[in-house]
């Protein structure tokens, strides 16, 4: 029974009945730290619509972005792919256009971008901070990547490991390498929907490429998650301030990390100071002493949970193999005193690996833990 | 990333995509009892989709429907009003038409439908059962509805207290006499997405009008309903089977009844069966002497929680004032022999009403609960 | 506060005040099939309270038994292990005289029991169906397991594969054979807490054992299954009634099941009917033809889920490798008709295993599905 | 089977197996600020054990409080009322005794205490920071007080409006006054397990009391909150440190505040900082003009919901009168410029009142919400 005040009014009123306190609609905030003086934004640089083969109007592309906690979202429907041309019309600035009123009003930063979706190689490519989305449509796919180029894009490569598309292994192309030469290839998702691509972490690695993990998302957020089985996945972007500009500026400076289904992959010095910030040692001091057992409480102040495996033997006292650190909570490490040197001891030291922080360099990362003993 | 699927297949594999086992996705069945030799139905007979002012493709309600337990739905977009014309094109038989694959494949019963959209009088008409929604786009609404009643519709009347027609309150207009007096009128909500309307009630009993409680889902339906205040409403239809005109026959009967937030509308006829067929003493015999406490569990087999209050003192025991039976759990009941004829006595009568199970009068339902003793 | 009613009135009363409807207490009923015949009761035979090492009052298991939907429980406190001694007066009747009102109360039957808790061989041993168990405390732990079968006992081996008494390896020693052949042990625990012994069922069923899951839970049961990785695990006994002569008969005869984590441990002769009477296909008619796609519902309307994997091709159609059923859920299954023959068959045959269904051989439980098609 | 491990080696080594990370358990901090250069303590001063007639073990009390994000606890077993002395010793400095060692291990600071258990008047009185439970059982209730006061105790009336002490009203007797004008009684509970006392509110702002709010907590915490209608209460203390002087010092200072059922109640000086701290605007910028909406974000970040009523309108802009701010979530709220000065004002000021945030005098407190608008 929206209709008469949709009718009678301006069509911001709209979006209120939905996204206003009193409607009881709320937004949870994902909690990552903020690192290196960088805001930690929360991004989905892959998302579909009903312009394409996507099953929702624009709007709710934004009203989930806000509801579950992301900053900043591209749509990009597919330029040579609208299954519901037979009911829609064909002009692919419209889902930016309908989205941005929704965007500006709940602080979600919503990036111009499309789906440039072409066989193998060079298969599928996001071209994100465009200008003109119909520009694209060309029947040449170099001169749609070239204008995307002349539009000032980031050109990503999309699911590289597609079943669909490298049915037997996945495969880096010339085209790839032309692209890349070109200057207009500059990132790679290593995980797309459901599916994790250990190839492309390698390839970013070697080839400098920036790396993304965004949804592809088609159908409602909530009932392509529902199952629990997956999350969302999330492009961390470590930018100065959530603007577009900082935002791009950040991608082509490579500061990105990739998060899903609890595991983080991102270069080694953003994941140091993610799991030194988001940790907090609460245990004052030990006095561990020879012999005896003492309990340490350590606060995991983030909704990544961290799976430590101690990668060598600590001196002077001995500690779990495995911690695992929940999401938001508090745990209680045993620790016990193994020779009397541990006494005297100003401070304990742990080594771990975190089995679930991952380099670009595809390597468990080190993490140390040193604890106020004396 | 579906899209090459999508173009290298069949419309019904995209489906499959979404609704298969192999996907994870799954329905959960709504437990309310079948009564009287009728199989008990879920229905929701209102809901919008891009072809109006809702948020999503038309398969996406099917989808929804299946999902959450529902045997039968009808998509009612506005006749009069589509605010996405700039974008889609206005034949409103098509929600239909790109929703029927998936409704077949899934076994949810599509029934087509269209909401005639006026200002008050006679305010919104849901006709649903219709052969084209095309016809109904009249300058006349009474024209409209004529069509409608040519095209062998069910109309029923939508949010009749809806605040913005019916600001200070809910009135019955001249219109609604002479539509009923044509034949036209049927049906009225009792309950529309989050608002319950306790004159049209007594309307209904007043005039011989069916009830019915559905959604007008605009949103995703995950979204709507997502803070968990309010649950989705279903009108409930007793049909010989689950066909269409089985549905419709059902509807002309006036055999349903409405649940909404844990209650439940009806005629007594249908109450009385299902709070029997629902709950189940788990206790043999009592064998309840005098001036001691025996505990009967009573298990509620259904999605419907009973709350119960005590109507008049039993014979011979006492029992509480209030029980309440949660859905889908046992509880256990304390009685309290309190004369010595109670040891004689073969069953012993509870008598209460269910203050969430309300006639088309407006009165709880009297239920009588008997427990075999000796 | 409850001290007042507590000192005013019987001890009966007591426990109202927690297991009553109006005390917002109530039971959720494990959804398993009844059986050929039988009842298939759920079953916990070993756990302890603060009279051995356990964290809580006798009380507390029935209340936890009857919440949590088991129909049966022995609580089984150590004979020779009583850290609580300094504070606790030592008779090992108490457990049961205390839980056993309210269990009579709550409708749950109790078994008197006790743990003889030994260095291994022959490690500890539960004798259940006990009359006295003061007399299991013996100097000779042989003399402890022939008092055991004096007063009837049922005795099973807990544990047997517990790290802290088989620390390298899971060893069967000469001292259970004699055991055996003595007529005392009878059964063995293939899952206890949260751990699961192989080689349990491997003896069990050379041995003909009786098989036992059981949850030797110390601390509230909600806390030590709190995290969610693990649930309790559960005895299945198929009995003739609620009875402690029915159960005791079942478990002589061999009639049970052992269910942890989604897996069900079992006879073939009971997990076969378990799985029929547990699904049902909610499609009528298929009418698959050649080269069409079909969808089938499956509805699976117990609490233990099910994992399909097929194990042989059908003739005439093809159908997904694996199929996941979930507890109490209804999932789509896609059928296609691969040759002509198809559109005659009456009945369509898929061939399956169930993955997370084990017979006592150590087999993946087949299941055929047989599909209404003409 | 955790006997052979305790068996074999310390008591604390019994204690790793339940609360370590590597068993899975772990503690869900309570969001609430520090304010004013204190420490937001969480605290329970009411519980009872097997000791007198609670269900669990005292350990068990560490383990739920540190579970469930509690800093301080208080054992305060029945003095008088012991209805386990036929299995159990009556020593009640036990319960601390035995529950020390895992709340020294887990970080929880554990309060001596125990309930002086009488008839109407003077009813139940709580007195912690006592030194010997056992000193307190005298025949005269005012010879146990006296004995608290000796002891240097904090005593406090527990549950005032007990309706099987107070059955007909809420009753402040000449035996209160007494033992306030002896310095002994300084605190009162306003609430008491899932029970709150509105006249004891009263009281506390006429005489000066301390306000509490406590568990009294018999049954597994777990099993008695588990139906999820009602929380835990919890006492918030603002010490200057988490050390049992510095909570004993902030309770006779009078720095509590009382949390239920999302219902904070506190003196202003507390109430008005807690919610400043725990709100933030996240809307930079308002640069709300004449005739025109703007969406304002704020985020809670803190466990406490606000449920806001405006007070007073404001000026050159209009604004919701209801907001609601749900607990670490970040909400939308519609501005809409009413005058052309509104475009001039550097901050917009909003009037509102928290309707749970309960002063000491039965006020709702009033807060000023200030955005940046220019």
């Amino acid at each position: 029974m929206n209709m008469l005040i949709r009718l009678g009014s301006l069509t911001s009123l709209i979006l209120i009945l939905l996204f206003s306190a009193a409607n009881g609609q709320s937004r949870k905030e994902i909690r990552v730290p903020d690192i290196l003086g960088y805001q930690t934004l929360k991004c989905d640089f892959h998302m579909h619509t009903v312009f394409s083969d996507g099953d929702v109007w624009p709007t709710v592309r934004v009203e989930e972005a806000w509801t579950e906690g992301l900053d900043v979202i591209a749509i990009t429907d597919h330029i040579e792919y609208r299954p519901h041309s037979v009911d829609m019309e064909a002009d692919l600035n419209r889902p930016y256009e309908v989205a941005k009123p929704l965007a500006d009003q709940l602080g979600i930063v919503l990036i111009r971008g499309a789906e440039i979706t072409r066989n193998m190689p060079p298969g599928h490519l996001n071209a994100i901070f465009i200008k003109n989305a119909n520009l694209l449509e060309r029947e040449d796919w170099w001169e749609a990547c070239v204008e995307a180029r002349e539009q000032g894009a980031f050109v990503f490569w999309s699911h590289p490991g597609w079943k669909e598309q490298q049915p037997d292994t996945t495969i880096w192309w010339p085209e790839h390498t032309r692209l890349m030469n070109a200057g207009i290839l500059k990132g790679i998702e290593i995980y797309n929907h459901k599916e994790y691509y250990p190839e492309a972490v390698r390839w970013a690695q070697e080839k400098n490429l920036v790396i993304l993990g965004n949804s592809d998302v088609h159908a409602p957020s909530t009932q392509e998650y529902s199952e629990g089985k997956f999350s969302r996945p999330i492009t961390l972007v470590f930018a100065m301030d959530k603007t577009e500009s900082a935002i791009k500026t950040a991608l082509v400076d490579n500061r990105t990390a990739v998060l899903f289904n609890d595991t983080l992959i991102a270069e080694r010095r953003f994941l140091t100071p993610i799991f030194i910030a988001a940790i907090q040692i609460k245990t004052k001091k030990l006095n561990l002493i020879d012999q005896d057992i003492k309990y340490l409480q350590i606060y995991n102040n983030s909704d990544i949970p961290f799976k430590l495996h101690q990668r060598q033997p600590s001196v002077g006292f001995s500690c779990p193999e495995e911690i695992e650190l929940p999401a938001n909570r508090t745990v209680s490490v045993e620790l016990t005193g193994i020779s009397e040197e541990v006494e005297q001891m100003p401070v304990l030291k742990m080594f771990y690996e975190a089995t679930n922080l991952i380099t670009k360099r595809g390597e468990k990362l080190p993490v140390n833990i040193d604890i106020p003993n004396k």
